[in-house]
This record gives C-alpha cells, sequence and structure tokens, in this order.
C-alpha cells in the first residue's frame, strides 16, 4: 500500500503544520472547531519533497488518494466534480510550514468547461457570474498553470473592454469571448488544447504549485526569511464558495486585533459581491469591517463570534479570510497574524494580563530585534512606497531620517547649528569626523562594512546610519554624488532609512520613538502607553533570564542611557574613545610622537587628569554595577592625522617640522592594522600608557568613594595570545593599585582579567586564566582571525557567501557557532578548569544580536555586553534562551 | 645534616653533568678514569640556586664541607692551604651544564697573600716566577671578585712596564711593587683592604662565580643558546699546577680532531714557560702540538695516549687543556670539541667507520642547522675579526658575500652583466625587483622581516640576504647608505653575512661550497669529498626517518635543485610566482583590471598555455613524485603597480584611461590585505580563474603522460575557513579534470584538497575531510592569525617579546607547539575520523626549521615541505624526531 499522502480537512489538526503546512493544518483545526470551512483536503508537504525526489514526478497513489478525497468533499457539498449539472469548483492552494505570502501559487475557480460552465450558470441561475468564473478561471491557469505570459492575457482583456469600461460592465458573451480568445492564444502560445478535462486540470494545477515552491521567488523569500528548502509544501484543495453571487455575498480579511498598535480592536475590510482578490487588488475600495453591522448584521455578529472563537483557541492573533455566498459566512483561513514590534509586545502584555496566555509564553512571542522599533524613528510606509528609492546599503545605525544631504563634517556642524537638519554622506568617515557625526541626523558612506568607523559609532549614539553603499559616487569636489543617472546635489533632500539600508530621493515623514522620548526626559513615563507596555515586557524576561546584560559604555551619556535600558554594568569601556574628545587629542598625539619616554610621560601626565574624570563620570552613573574599562587597544597611527595639510598644522603646533612628523608617521604604516602594533603589545612597549590608565582607573575609583558611590572596577588587559603578556601587563596594575591605596589611604576592591579575541587565547586559556580574574569574550576580533576575515574588507566576497548559502550568515553579526563558537566554548572551559567559577562575558557586537545571545546563555558564560540601545534585545533573547533550552 | 653540596673529584664523574656541571663532571670522569687531574672538588649546582633562593647567601653546610674538602686536596696535593712554607694555590672556576666559554669568571692563584708569597718562592725557588704569580692573582680577584674597573688595573701596569717592555722583563721585585699598587688602588676604590686571610679569598670567589651567573654576558650568552635561568653552574676549586716554572714546564690546548675540517688528525698549540691564559692571549705565538714531539717528548707521547684514550673514552673529538708542570702532565679539562658543520658530519662519519658510534648516535651529533655550512659561501672568520661592521640585521638568506653595493635592480643587472659581484641595497623588495636579485650576489633591505619579499625569494633561490636591518639608512637619491656616521655610496665595497646577519664594511674573502659546484654540475662528485661525507651522512637519516620531505618550488629548476637535495615530490608550488615571468605579468593584469566575465576569460586564454608548459618542466623534473599545485593565492593588487608613472605606462599598455586604471587600483586597496579577498576568495568569486589553472594543470599532465612521465598531481585549494568553500571549488576542478579526460581520452589520478591555514579550517578540519583529500598545514597564516600578528608588522614588538622571553622563540621561525601546534593536532586528528589515514603534510617555512619538523613527526604528519635548500635539515630532523621519540 503506498503512503497516505492526502488528509482529509476533517482529518487534520493544528499539531501537523510539518505534515500539511500551515494553511492545511489551519483548516483542519477550523473544522475540528466547528468553524464552518468549505469542504477540502491536504496534500502532504511529503507529497511535494517525494515529487522532486523522483525528478518532479507524482508519487506513486497521490491521485488516487486525491480522488478518493475528492468524493468525500462532492459529498459533502453535494455537487459532482465535472458534472455538467450540479458542477464542483474547486480552489488549489499551496501551504508550506512556515507562511510565504504571495510567494506561490493558487489557481480558483478549477472543475470549469465548457459543459461544466453551463452547468454552474443554471446552478446559480447568473450566466454573467458563470461566463465571470469562466474567465477568471481560464485567465489563472493559463498564467499560473501553462506558463503563459500574463501581460499577454491582460492586454486581450483590456482590448475587449476598450478604454472606459470597467470589469463589471463586460457582458457575459463578451466574458465568454475573453475565455475563449484567452484558450486561442494558449494553444498559439503552448502549442496545446486548454485541458478540457477537470480531473486533468486539476492533476496539472498540483503540479504547478509543487513547481512553484523551486521557482524564483519563493526561493530568495526563503533565502531572506531563512527557511530551509527541504520542507516542502503542502497543496490544498477545497470546494469553491463565491462572495460574489450577489448584494448577499460578500468577502474580506480581519486582525482580530490591530497589528500595526495591538489595540485590542477588530480590524478589517470587506466588499459586498467580491472575490478575494478583488479586496486586495484595489480596483474597488473595501469597506471597513463595522459597516458589515449594518449591511449584514447576521453574518457580522456570526463572523465576530467565530473571529474571537479562533483568537481564544489559538491564544493569538488571528489573520482571517472569510466569504459570505448567499448569506451563509464561510471562513477561509485563519493564521496568527504578523504585527509590528510595538504590537507584538502589547498583544502580548494583553494578553497575559487578559488570562489567556501566560508570561513565558508571551515572552516567546515577540523576535527580540522587534524591541527596536520602539526605540527609533521609523519611515513613514506609505511615503516612501511613493518616493524614488535612490540606492541600497548596508543597514548600520537604526531609525530614519530625512535632511539636507552635507559632504564635509565642519559644514554639517555649521548647518545644524542653524537649524538644519542634516545627513551627512561621506565615501567613509575617520575619528576626526566625529563632531560632524554628532550634528547629523544620519550618516550614509559609500564604503565600509557594518563594523566601519562611521557604523560602530553610529550604533552607539543610537544613530541612523547606511554605510557600504556601493551604488552611490560621491564627487566631494563638485558637491555631488550620483547613484545610477540621478545627481544629488550638497543641499537636496534624501532620506534615509537605517531598519532597511534604504535611501530615498527627497523627503518622507518620520516618527520619532516615545520610548526615546521618556529616556531623554521630554515626555513623562505616564505619558507614554507604549513605554508602560516595553517596560513592563521587558521587566517580565529579567523575571526569567539567568544572564545578566551588560552595555558597552564610553562616556557617562551612554551609561545613562544603558542604565535606563536596564544595563547591569559597563562590560566594555574603550578608553581610546575618550581620547578625541575636546583638546586632548593633542596631548595623544604628543604622547604617541614622542622620541623618548619622559616626553610620552609628560604628555601622558597631561592626559591622566581628563581621564580619572572620565572614569570618576563613568563610576558615578554606574553606581554599584562592575565597569570593564579596556587598556588601549587601537594603533596608534590612527590617532594620527594623515593627509599632508593636517600634518603640517599638527607639527607646527607641536613645534617640530613638517618632514620629522611625516616621517614619524610613515614609520607607524601598517600593512595589516589590525595584526600589528596594538592591543597589550602597546602597554608592554609603552608601560608608562597602561600605568597612566591604570592610575586614572584608581584614583577616580577612590575619589567616587569619598562621595559613597560604589564602584567595582575590572580592569582589561586587550589582545592577549599568551599568558605572560598579562601577567607583564597585570603586575603593573596591580603594582599602580597599590600605589593608589597607599597614597589615598582606602582600600577598594578590583580586578583584572583580559579579552580573549585571539584564536590562541582561546587555546591557551588554562594557561591565561591562572593570570585572569575573569575573560571577555571580544568576538569581533576573534572572527576575524579565526575566519582570517578582515570586517573592513570583507565587502568584496561576504555578501556573496551569504547570497550563495557558503556561509548561514554573516559571522559579523551573528556569531558563527560552529567555529567562533567552538573557541568561545574551549576558552570558558578550560579558562574554569584552571578558575572554577571564573566570571566570563562577551563584549563584542554579537552580545546584542538575538541568536548569538543565546549561544552564550548556553555556553554558560555570566553576562553578555552590548551597545546601549541593544540591550533590551539582549535582556528579551536570554529570556528566550532559558525558555528555550528547558524545551 | 646539611644537604650534599661539595663533590670530591673523586666522587664524581659524567653521569652528574646536572648536578657538579660540565667541567665538574668531567674532571670526576677523568680522575675515575685515571687520567692525571690536580686535586679538587666541585660545589654543586643545587647550591648555587640556593644561593639565589636565600638571597645571595651561602646554604647551610656549604662552607663546612668546602673546608673538608680542601683538607683532601691538601692530602692528595702534599700542600697546605695558606701555609707560610708550602702553601696550597688553587683555582677557582665555573662550570654549567651546558658550556658558556668564557662567559663566566674565572680565579687563579688563590691563597695567595704577603705570607704564602714567600712560601711560594722558597717552594719554587723562583722569586720572579712567585711575584708574578701574586701579580697575577691580586689583578684577577681585584676585577673579578671585588669589582674594581679592569682598565684601571691594567693601566697600573702599563705604566709600571714603561714604552717597550714586555710583562716578560719585569722583576720580581717590580711585580711585587705592582701588586701592592693594585692592592693600593683596590683599597680606594673599594673602601675595604685586599683580604689576606685565603678562607676569605676563597669564600669571596665563590660567591663571585655564582654572582657571575646572573652577570649580563651570562644572561645574555643563554638567551642566544636557549639555555634556561634556572640550571646553575657548580664552582670548581682545584690545586694549581704552573706551566711557567720553566723550559720543563709548558701549557697547551688541543682537539683529538681537526674543528673545522673533521679531518682525524690532533690539532692543538702549546706553550713552553707559560700560564694557561697566556695560549689565549696573543702576546706569544703558540707552536703547533706536533713539534711537542722534540720539545718534550716524554710529555708529548704521554699526552698523545691520554687524548687518545679520552677520545675513545667519550667516543667524540676531545676539546682539551693541559700543563706540564716540571715535566709532569697534568689535564686540566677535557670535552666534546665545538666543531663546523663540515667537521660535525665527517666526523661523525669516520667515527662510525672506525667503528667507534653506531649510525644512530651519528645522526644524533650533528644540529640540522648546521648542515647549512655545506651549501652557502662562508666568510672567512680572521679577516671578518679586522673588518669594520657595519650594521646587524636578520640573518634572511644563507651564505655570503663581498660586493659593489647598488641601489637599483636594473643597475643590478646591467653591472652584472659586465661581471661585476654586486650587493642589492633596498628599503625593501617587490616582485618588479626580480631580475635585479637575480643578477646580485647578496640583497640587503632596511626594512621587512624574515618573511619580506626580499627573504623569502632569496631564501627561495638560496641567495644571501640580510633584511629588516633598521642601522642603516638609504638615500636613493643622493645615493649613499648611511649607518651611525658611516656613509657608504653607490659602487662600494661591502660584505653580507647572510649567515649572522652582519655587514661590514669593506671585502672578506668568502668561499664557495663544494656541494653547490657538485649540484651544479661544475665539480664532479667524485672530486668532493664533502659532498661524499655529506650525502652519506644523509642517507643514514632515510634510513631512519619515516616522515616524507618534500619541496616548496615553483619552477622546474628549483624542482631539479630539490630533488638533488632529495625532496620526494613538492609539497607546495606557489602558482602566482610563475605569473612574473616573461611578459605574462601584462595578461594576469589584464585579467585583473578586466570588467567583464568575458575580457577576464580572454586574458586568462593567453596565461593559460603559458601555465600548462611551467606544469610540464615541474612535472618531468618530478617524474614519479606527487606535486601539491596551491591554485592562485595572493591579493590582486599585489600584481598591480602602485606608482603613478607605472600606472600611466599600464594605462597606455592596456588602451584604458590612466583613470579608469587608477581608480580600479584604489578600488582594491585593502585595509588589512592578510585578511582581505585573497586565496579560495578569488577563485569563488571569479570561477574561471581555477578553471583556467586546472585546466593548465590537467593538460600538463596528459601532455607528459605521453612522454612517459608519471605524474601524481595534488591540487590544493588555499584559504578554506569552511567546507562549502572547498566543496564548491572541487566540484569545479573535478569537472575540469573530467573534461580534459574525456578531450584527450587520457585517464589519469588526481587528488584535490585543501590548505588548513585557518585557525577556523582546523576548528572544523572533521567537515572539511568529508571534500578534502589531503590537508596541508599552512602554518605561516596560521601562525598570523592564531596569534592575530601580521609577519609584515610585527617587527615592531616581536624581537621585543622574544628578548623580554614573553615568547620562548619567533613564532614564526619556530612553530608555537603551545597554539599553533594545538591546531595542527586537532586538524590531523579531526581530519582523520573522519578520512581515515588522510595524507597531511606541512608547507609553511616551519617545514624546514628542526625543532618544528620534530613536532610534525610527533603530530603524525605524512611529509614535511620546505624551500629546497632546507630539504636536507628537514631530512635530518625528521630523523632525529624517529631517535629521540624512542628515547
Amino acid at each position: 500500500m503506498s503512503k497516505k499522502w492526502v488528509y482529509l480537512f476533517t482529518e487534520g489538526n493544528s499539531t501537523m503544520r510539518e505534515l500539511l503546512g500551515g494553511k492545511g493544518a489551519g483548516m483542519g483545526e477550523m473544522t475540528r472547531t466547528g468553524v464552518p470551512v468549505p469542504p477540502g483536503f491536504t496534500i502532504t508537504t511529503e507529497a511535494c519533497n517525494a515529487y522532486y525526489d523522483l525528478g518532479k514526478k507524482m508519487p506513486e497513489g497521490l491521485w488516487d488518494q486525491a480522488r478518493e478525497a475528492l468524493k468525500d468533499v462532492e459529498a459533502k457539498s453535494g455537487k459532482k466534480f465535472g458534472d455538467a449539472n450540479n458542477p464542483l469548483l474547486v480552489s488549489v492552494r499551496s501551504g508550506a510550514r512556515e507562511s510565504m505570502p504571495g510567494m506561490m501559487d493558487t489557481v480558483l475557480n478549477l472543475g470549469l468547461n465548457a459543459q461544466t460552465l453551463e452547468g454552474l450558470s443554471k446552478q446559480t441561475g447568473n450566466p454573467r457570474f458563470a461566463a465571470d468564473a469562466y474567465r477568471r478561471f481560464v485567465q489563472l491557469f493559463g498564467k499560473i498553470v501553462l506558463g503563459v505570459d500574463g501581460e499577454k492575457l491582460e492586454h486581450v482583456m483590456n482590448h475587449a473592454k476598450g478604454k472606459n469600461r470597467a470589469d463589471t460592465d463586460l457582458s457575459a458573451q463578451e466574458l465568454t469571448d475573453i475565455a475563449n480568445q484567452f484558450k486561442k492564444l494558449i494553444k498559439e502560445d503552448t502549442g496545446n488544447d486548454f485541458p478540457e478535462d477537470p480531473n486533468k486540470q486539476l492533476e496539472m494545477a498540483i503540479m504547478a504549485v509543487f513547481n512553484s515552491w523551486m521557482g524564483r521567488r519563493a526561493i530568495d523569500y526563503r533565502r531572506i526569511e531563512k527557511i530551509p528548502d527541504n520542507i516542502g509544501t503542502g497543496v490544498n484543495v477545497q470546494a469553491m464558495v463565491f462572495g460574489n453571487m450577489g448584494d448577499d455575498s460578500a468577502t474580506g480579511v480581519a486582525f482580530t486585533r490591530n497589528p500595526a498598535t495591538g489595540e485590542n480592536d477588530m480590524f478589517g475590510e470587506y466588499l459586498i459581491n467580491a472575490q478575494g482578490e478583488d479586496v486586495v487588488a484595489g480596483i474597488r475600495t473595501p469597506k471597513p469591517i463595522d459597516q458589515m453591522a449594518k449591511e449584514l448584521p447576521q453574518s457580522h455578529k456570526e463572523f465576530l463570534t467565530i473571529a474571537h472563537k479562533l483568537e481564544a483557541h489559538y491564544k493569538d492573533v488571528q489573520d482571517v479570510e472569510f466569504t459570505i455566498e448567499r448569506g451563509k459566512l464561510w471562513m477561509l483561513q485563519t493564521r496568527n497574524g504578523k504585527r509590528t514590534g510595538m504590537a507584538a509586545v502589547r498583544i502580548a502584555v494583553d494578553l497575559v494580563e487578559e488570562g489567556v496566555i501566560d508570561k513565558k509564553t508571551a515572552l516567546g512571542r515577540v523576535k527580540p530585534e522587534m524591541l527596536n522599533q520602539f526605540l527609533f524613528p521609523i519611515v513613514d510606509g506609505k511615503t516612501a512606497a511613493v518616493t524614488p528609492k535612490l540606492a541600497t546599503g548596508l543597514a548600520a545605525g537604526p531609525g530614519a531620517a530625512s535632511g539636507k544631504v552635507c559632504f564635509d563634517p565642519d559644514r554639517a556642524a555649521e548647518w545644524a547649528e542653524k537649524g538644519e537638519v542634516v545627513i551627512l554622506v561621506r565615501t567613509e568617515t575617520a575619528p576626526e569626523d566625529f563632531h560632524g557625526m554628532v550634528a547629523s541626523a544620519a550618516i550614509l558612506t559609500a564604503r565600509g562594512g557594518l563594523t566601519s568607523h562611521a557604523a560602530v559609532v553610529a550604533r552607539q549614539m543610537g544613530k541612523c546610519c547606511v554605510c557600504g553603499c556601493g551604488d552611490i559616487e560621491i564627487d566631494y569636489q563638485k558637491g555631488i554624488f550620483t547613484s545610477g543617472d540621478v545627481v544629488v546635489k550638497e543641499g537636496d533632500f534624501i532620506t534615509v532609512d537605517g531598519h532597511s539600508g534604504t535611501v530615498y530621493n527627497g523627503q518622507i515623514k518620520t516618527s520619532e520613538s516615545e520610548v526615546i522620548q521618556v529616556i531623554r526626559g521630554t515626555l513623562k513615563p505616564e505619558q507614554s502607553l507604549l513605554y508602560g507596555y516595553f517596560f513592563k515586557f521587558l521587566s517580565w524576561s529579567d523575571e526569567v533570564r539567568t544572564m545578566g546584560v551588560r552595555a558597552n559604555a564610553d562616556t557617562p551619556t551612554d551609561a545613562r542611557v544603558a542604565r535606563m535600558f536596564g544595563a547591569q554594568g559597563i562590560g566594555l569601556c574603550r578608553t581610546e574613545h575618550m581620547f578625541f574628545e575636546g583638546d586632548r587629542i593633542d596631548a595623544i598625539r604628543q604622547m604617541i610622537v614622542a622620541s623618548t619616554v619622559a616626553e610620552r610621560k609628560a604628555a601622558l601626565a597631561k592626559v591622566e587628569p581628563l581621564q580619572q574624570a572620565d572614569f570618576e563620570g563613568l563610576f558615578t552613573e554606574m553606581d554599584g554595577f562592575p565597569v570593564t574599562i579596556r587598556t588601549l587597544d587601537p594603533p596608534l597611527h590612527e590617532f594620527l592625522p594623515h593627509g599632508d595639510a593636517e600634518i603640517d598644522a599638527l607639527a607646527k603646533k607641536m613645534g617640530i617640522s613638517y618632514a620629522v612628523l611625516k616621517g614619524k608617521i610613515e614609520n607607524m604604516h601598517e600593512s595589516n592594522p589590525m595584526l600589528g602594533f596594538r592591543g597589550c603589545r602597546l602597554g608592554i612597549e609603552y608601560p608608562e600608557i597602561t600605568e597612566m590608565q591604570a592610575r586614572a582607573i584608581f584614583r577616580a575609583v577612590v575619589a567616587v568613594k569619598k562621595r559613597g558611590i560604589t564602584v567595582l572596577p575590572e580592569v582589561m588587559i586587550p589582545l592577549v595570545g599568551d599568558v605572560s603578556e598579562l601577567r607583564i601587563q597585570k603586575a603593573l596594575v596591580v603594582r599602580v593599585a597599590e600605589e593608589v591605596k597607599k597614597e589615598s589611604g582606602i582600600d577598594f576592591e578590583y580586578m583584572v582579567g583580559t579579552m580573549i579575541e585571539l584564536p590562541r587565547a582561546a587555546l591557551t586559556a588554562d594557561k591565561i586564566a591562572a593570570e585572569a580574574e575573569f575573560f571577555s569574550f571580544g568576538t569581533n576580533d576573534l572572527t576575524q582571525t579565526t575566519f582570517g576575515m578582515s570586517r573592513d574588507d570583507a565587502g568584496k566576497f561576504l555578501p556573496k557567501y551569504v547570497e550563495q548559502k557558503l556561509l548561514p550568515e554573516d559571522p559579523f553579526q551573528v556569531l558563527d557557532q560552529e567555529g567562533v563558537g567552538q573557541l568561545v566554548r574551549m576558552g570558558v572551559e578550560r579558562g574554569r578548569a584552571t578558575r572554577p567559577g571564573m566570571k566570563t562575558g562577551i563584549c563584542g557586537e554579537h552580545g546584542g544580536e538575538p541568536a548569538s545571545v543565546k549561544f552564550c546563555h548556553n555556553a554558560g558564560l555570566n553576562y553578555v555586553s552590548c551597545s546601549p540601545y541593544r540591550v533590551v534585545i539582549a535582556r528579551l533573547a536570554a529570556a528566550q534562551a532559558v525558555l528555550e533550552a528547558k524545551k
């Protein structure tokens, strides 16, 4: 006996999603629950896979089972498939495990031919309706199943209508003529007659649905949505019902709650005397569902009852489709409704408070990334749809902004001062552009990846940014940029959508987040419903998660924001970011070009009180929480100018010759700065730098302690590859700590640890742990070295890798568990073998990416640290990790 | 009871080297063997360590035991320490486990003071001898034990001598006066009286020897020779004997065989009526040992007997010191003689053939690196000693050369054509300098590490090279380079010693290797004794070793040389090196800047026949052996010019505008090229490149097969980080192979494998092995990524790391077993778990470094591959690995 390939709707239920697809399982579940659903059956996803395994052949037994099931449908509907008097018409639709709206094909009114058309006409007493159904069927079948160019068919239709008539103006005869013309065109195009045998039609339609599973659109969609190719689609064959059989007929769609805001308010639209596709097509404007109470009161009442029943049954917002055929309500689909992040949170919270679901279930209902929508301005979708797209780059910093193009950071600052909204457009950005970036509403760069200077700074500031936008070419001299044929001048308006990476030509309305307004103090918490929902939801995730969440923050402002978002400490303070503030860069540069230790110490002495003040500010904000401070990390040449004019200016300021300074800068050039003279290598060569930083840290500790502030400083040595490096730097830090204790007479706690960001550090973690009191995994650099891939240069090939599925994800965005993850696990295990229970965390960009956060939980890390604006995402992801691990 | 700190010579033997040091154990062994040795005792190395553990204090019991031992010496010598009539004088010498010649201190004639001086005078009947002994003692003790500036003491001596008198012209009275002046100076300098109590003298001298263990010189020496600091030194206290007691007295040193050539011919020198230090000091010219047969026939005969006995006893060449006191022969030292590489091999072979040792012992007697000396010209030591040193850089390419400085590769080629010997001096070299490098006898660069272009090319060619010579500064415009105050003009003579990294100002004689002459065919094997010894010795290592040795070779010439040196195949053919030959670089450049696939394919079509010819040449030379060919690896921009003039010229040649070409080149710029668009990333983006290379390989296979040549090609895909990369490239190679089989009708074997040169490749080796038929560990890149350290940039900090012992070795020279080694082992284990018995090799620079070769053996690799000139080193190291593993 052959396998069971076909299930009647009466045999299915919602647990059979894998086998029957979402739609099939939903039909089964609705049928089971007593909801009025036209009878039908589902061909399994296994049949689809078998079809492909057999080289696109129907598996044995399928057709017999389908014919058998069709008999059941005939019995239930009281009609007969292919019968000249009382014909049964069916729809044939796809339905995979995951919803893929619009990606695959549907055939309606199947079963019509010359004979059954007559029957339908008689059966309904409506020849025009019958003729229209026939026309629709031939057109759809021709295009989808037989592969005839849809435009050609449309052309026939338009030609018949003439200029001034709508579809509805066509008579029964005209519609029949059109159908016949379609058939002629199909014959010419395909060389075959249009199939008249309903059974043949059905067989062909089923195969067409199978084939659409591997269509270009479907494959692309799955790649983007990370849906595997091998799950297959189900095929649903269902008795047709018609919403276009007169004024007692209608069709509509609805959400049981508002999918944009989450409000508990039925949201939907319907059309009297229409087929389902008409609602979507936009030819007639549908009416809000409330009006149905007047037009079709009985059906409306019945619909509300069923819709609420479905929501209660599925315990989630339902997205339903219905048809009313001559006063009889049929439900054609129900599924969990797609919703915005704001709606997702509100609905989850409301459902908990309504007693429908528990908190844990609620936490699983929101994708962590969706929380972003609470924080950033959003492009208005309707305006965006009619605004020309200029280019697409990498979505690097969240939010959206409309403003005037400006190519120069100084000018950007000037314009901003005058109250202009500026978008800074640069080939790439550098530390000296910082003031211009601060002044701008958004940043757009032509080059650089998701961890380029522009992207890192933007994310840190929570600023909208699109980077690596290779479509645009900037000509600074002419003051323009071009994208294809379009030329944009400085001062022109563009809109940058940092959520999608899209750049628009012109202004688009954007709206500012309420949560941010509350955080900034421009709105009171009680004034914002969104804020209330947001933090209530997040507090539930804190009840569940076991892993800490800290923030990467370098300034008191960042620290304050991070705390308001729920950060439980600072996991990474990059001291070098402090070096660019104000005039201190001059002292830093003097330090770098110093020829003697004495000169270097003199320059460092200028920086030290400023650093100490920075740390005091940070510690004050983080009262009671740990603060991890990384000693100087980047290559020193990053602090020096490279243009001749800037070098000349700096030389004059320093009182040395241009040639000498130029020579020093050239001497510092590195072939691979990422692998060069940086990290602890700096502190080992110039111990006075580490010493200055350690003193600034510990004196700051003492200073704030006197003011009653509790601070738990963790000094972190970067880029350690061998325990000897940590040993020598730690000894220095410990010595300075003891000195500060002695000079101040105040005792304090502190830790010295290291970053694990080189493969060798993970491999020798057992040895490093003998010195390190904590580990923080620097997964940015660890990914670069493990893959041998520079983030800055990977733009040349990495996108193609992801596109071709050579790698499942960009490993700089989502932690590579297979490779880099092994080193993280190894680091934790070996480190704790030497130092049981050692504190371990992660401070790479991955610390704010949900899948990576979950990995960190499973690897046993104590905390993740991420940018302040991603703290909320990490909190939720950490909670979900606990819930998923329990399953 | 306290620990035993002191051993009489009669208690020691050669197995006690760790405890007694080399000299102490040697004295014991000689005493035990019945060789005449002045009586004495040894203070153990443990005592030295205890001294340091106690903060530089004598451990308890030491002094009592020493006094006790001294009584034994008194009894055996019939003299008494400190006795006014018959005084015993002693020497106090260091002696560590490893020989550290001249690195630590010695005190002679200890025990003299006003009273014992009288006694010595009477005892010997030679007041002048006694006064001279006293003068020597006070001078040595003052300098070494009391730390008085040696030059001040020397000044006193020179002042007393006046202008025209030698030491020997001074009278007893004058010598006594000088000794007294020394004592006065010492008192002034140190504030203390010169110690008159012999016991005090002895105690102070012992402590001085202990202290010298941690002296600057000793520490430096140990760092260079990789001797640990914690093994301590022994102290030998021994009765003095005097070779300066008249014409029946003498002193001398000898090697039982020639230490430079290995000839079995006693080699030594002696002086009548002299103390040991006089032989070395060079004041009088010593006589060859043969003459002693005439001057002191009885002692000579006795000496020969003892020396041969010692050689037979130790089964190795002995370096002995002796003194004849009034006709009585005393042996003062014997140790295994240091020898050149040439001598080491000859002696080892001779000893085997004399039946003294077996082959395995012989193989252990030669450090693999020493084999280098057979291959390269050597600087003549005597001339070098009197030639001013200019600078020191990294010893990058072996050999030595004297020639004229030339700053320009074109000019170098011109000069060489005229028959000049040229030394190319550049800040650094680039591929376009290749012809100039070929033409030069040696290469000197101011910048770049041991794997810079200059160094790699030089080693590949077996050419003398010193690189990274930061001491020199080149001014191309003035045509000079300077080193400190010295200015060297183009055309001046310098000498470059690639073994030591030294650069000399002027010409030094160098001699060409006989082995190379034989390899080159300019000398017949039977004409070269050295060649015979060399290959006999190497053939023994082949009998023992289990690991294969291949060569990295890119040209038929390299391949031929490699084969003559015993390479069993090519482990790495870098196809890109072929790209620079002749005009093909033009086609390569066209390929790189191509805008379309068609353009790229057209350019590749020009290269393909040339590549095929290259491979045919290589396969022909390697008949019967496997040849591993790596597909294109380096970043493409390495093939493009960067100077404006060259870009302009190339643009003209290509018929495109300067601006377009310049733009393309700038577009290819990478922040970290090492981690950028290279390796298999190229072949994945441009499959047509891999396809061209695969076709060239397989068509070459077919072509040579038709000529009866057996070839085993192994196609190697570089820089794989994920199995998917290998899968896609392998599929392409396999397809091309099948196509070539079909078009030619000839079947052939081949393999497709990958390099393991990224941490992620090692971590996921189990998955990669599903596709890879072999692994070749690229430990250069693996070291760079594991450490996060660029070879090109590490010069800024790595030397200091090694100096400060943060790392035991430069990991680019000696494979880092602790970190990188873990990944190699992991790669082998995981790879073979998936594909049992999979062939694995190494093709990084480490493949020719002995310690790394031994690691590879222990890690279970099938072969190492190294530059042709290091094949012999690898052969020996692989054999030693087997022998050492058995121990």
